[in-house]
């Protein structure tokens, strides 16, 4: 880790960068993985880097959404398992769902040192490493996927998906909660809810709401109803018009 | 290189991003300056992936100033000499300037590489490799530079210069040319001219112009006389605002 001190006005978005390149270092994350971020986070600056009440109620529609599947998966990639293994873990201990690595630049040596991190972090068998099964419409590599992970779901999570992969996960029929900093990605116009947050924010943030939600069907129809994805990234990207014009 | 086709939506931003990633596997490009590209690329994205009408304005008073210099120097990064090596050595060959390598993360094996990569597309000269003059205000290694290129230079163009850099050039009161898709960045605001484009249009469209404008002094001087730099920096966010609502 780099030597900065907490002081420096950007220290957060700062810290998330170390994470990154110690998991680029650590072979997690692909060179890609690095510019995705560096894209993020100029979204994320516009955004304020802060929690807006947007994404607060996409994540509430998330967590409902997760509660009321049948077999829900959480798709990790290189930056999510570098930058917020242990939210990963406990999100799907909370909701029950499964674990599945899931990358865009597939190679058996990555997927194995990702489920490891996973592992480290009590991750319980993660799946992604031995794939029996092919998300239709994206070639070989990146539509490999195990049967009972992501092909036989009915709720995927995807944070800081492709978009190739998002809308083909779409046109199977599931429904699929995106995180992602850009409102005008394909993956957050393909999502049944895409919340614009970064990531190691949104997933605690949806934990929460399952627990909250769990033994209340009420509030859970409530976030449901609340939710609507173009209303949602249409907000977000007014206030992101609004910062841009402030900073001016 | 990746296998991308030619038909994806975004090929030639992917075909950039894995320049940029050559360049980093190659030891030109530092982790650093993959997480930059993503922040620029998500500029050029609210730009529309085009060079705007505000970007030739700014390029023509770019030529401008180059033709105008009594010593011109073009500083080059490990992300310029990736992304278009060709481009800063035609520049240099039509405008007369001499190349420096400058870095923000410093080193001599760095520097030694990078002058390699421009001199096999035709760089003579390059400066940077034994620095024997400090740029005032910067820290040791970061403001290292040659007493016959950047430090006697009056004009510097700086693509892809970090702010610290971009601001002390800027005092010790030299006219710099910044080529940056960020129009808030300290380096925007600190240069003589700042070009909002992506730097591989950016640059030969400068050489373009400096070929128009060398035996033409009125030309030169309208092109001058046309740019203010807040004034096109405004326009420019106008134009990213105004993308940013037709996208949503």
């Amino acid at each position: 880790m780099s030597d900065i001190p907490k002081t420096h006005p950007r220290y957060a978005s700062l810290m998330l960068r170390e994470r990154l390149v110690e998991g680029f270092n650590e072979g997690l994350v692909v060179p890609q993985g690095l510019i995705a971020h560096g894209r993020g986070e100029m979204f994320y600056y516009l955004l304020g880097e802060r929690t807006t009440k947007d994404a607060r109620v996409a994540a509430k529609a998330a967590a409902a959404l997760l509660l009321e599947a049948k077999r829900s998966v959480i798709s990790v990639n290189g930056n999510v398992a570098a930058l917020c293994p242990k939210a990963v873990v406990e999100l799907a201990e909370v909701s029950g769902a499964r674990i599945e690595v899931g990358l865009f630049h597939r190679s058996d040596q990555r997927v194995s040192k990702i489920a490891a991190a996973l592992e480290r972090h009590g991750a319980k068998d993660v799946l992604g490493f031995l794939p029996d099964a092919k998300i239709p419409g994206l070639d070989s590599m990146r539509g490999l996927c195990s049967t009972e992970g992501i092909f036989q779901a009915d709720v995927v999570l995807v944070p800081l998906e492709d978009g190739d992969r998002a809308e083909a996960l779409a046109r199977m029929g599931k429904r699929t909660i995106a995180v992602d900093l850009n409102p005008l990605s394909r993956t957050s116009k393909a999502a049944t809810v895409t919340i614009v947050d970064e990531v190691t924010k949104a997933l605690p943030e949806i934990s929460r709401h399952v627990e909250d939600f769990r033994d209340d069907p009420d509030a859970r129809k409530l976030a449901l109803s609340k939710y609507d994805r173009d209303e949602n990234l249409a907000q977000v990207m007014a206030s992101m018009m609004r910062n841009l014009d402030r900073k001016g």
